[in-house]
């Protein structure tokens, strides 16, 4: 596309080509055990237990993407259930300049034996919720996690959990999904 | 850049050039009048009360595009609190075949005369709360907006926000914004 905005008082108010990038991981919990699936990538300088997770293809909704990386890199199947966090971080390595929305969801784990993918995982299992915070091979963004799921352990997900719906777009025949804390009319009796 | 993937056992890992834009709107609630700061843009197809913004440049963070964009467009100086929702939209209009995500932010009001827009803006006012649910023309994303605060209007906003906080990356010299439901350690007694 070639253009030339004439007006000289104000901007150009074209909208920039797309900004950001979306990855997503999965915060794939087994409450029986209290263990976390975690992982170690192979193509990378640094060596970090983190949890499972991959760029979203262009159209895919995020609990999507966070089922099919989990999958891929894991071979564990599981159920999207919220989302817990996002992270906005702009000049991202490997992004071409743009920026990166990181979305953590939480996910329920439907099988637990592990298949990882040996072109992409140096290391998958299960670790317990606790040695995750203890791990030095960790980031503060995966120990923040780690505090918040053992605040949802103990005071209910509900307390955390971003809700997913799906509504009608203004735009006709477009659907979108919405997120936000889950709230009813009536006033909170908590 | 040209590239050609050899590896015919599992597909080219390359990421996809961006694949989002961001645009932010400002829910700006006066809470001493229950009054919410609403506008009908200039160059659209449709007529609808909406909530003042616009699309994120490049590297800036989501609260400052809503107080930059609801102050571009109503001359309305704010503080920024919390987010309260947001959407993704595949194929938006508008968006070169990309997808968009739409961060409702809610913002404290720090002057209150208005100062329209007169390029971008038909009309700006304040509403009142109540008056938004009954709005022919609104959109049903606002309603629920709208429901969503009078919920923490009673309730606490504690009980809708998602916070942010700044911390620091793993990648040397890069902070970036985390997103997440406020929480403590100590078990909650609410």
């Amino acid at each position: 596309m070639l253009k030339l905005w004439l007006q000289t008082h104000r901007e150009d108010p074209t909208p920039l080509f797309a900004t950001h990038q979306v990855g997503v991981s999965g915060f794939v919990l087994n409450e029986e055990s209290n263990e976390v699936l975690v992982v170690q990538d192979k193509n990378r300088p640094y060596t970090l237990w983190k949890f499972p997770g991959g760029l979203s293809n262009l159209g895919e909704d995020i609990g999507d993407t966070a089922v099919r990386e989990v999958f891929e890199e894991t071979g564990i199947k599981c159920e999207f259930k919220s989302i817990l966090s996002f992270r906005q971080q702009h000049q991202h390595p490997g992004a071409f300049g743009r920026s990166d929305f990181y979305v953590i969801c939480r996910l329920k784990p439907l099988t637990l034996s592990i298949n990882a993918c040996s072109d992409e995982i140096r290391q998958c299992k299960w670790m317990h919720i606790s040695d995750i915070k203890q791990e030095v091979e960790s980031s503060s963004l995966t120990k923040r996690l780690a505090d918040m799921m053992e605040f949802g352990l103990a005071n209910g997900f509900d307390k955390i959990d971003i809700h997913c719906e799906e509504m009608k777009s203004v735009y006709k025949g477009l659907k979108f999904k919405l997120y936000h804390r889950p709230f009813s009319l009536q006033k909170s009796t908590d």
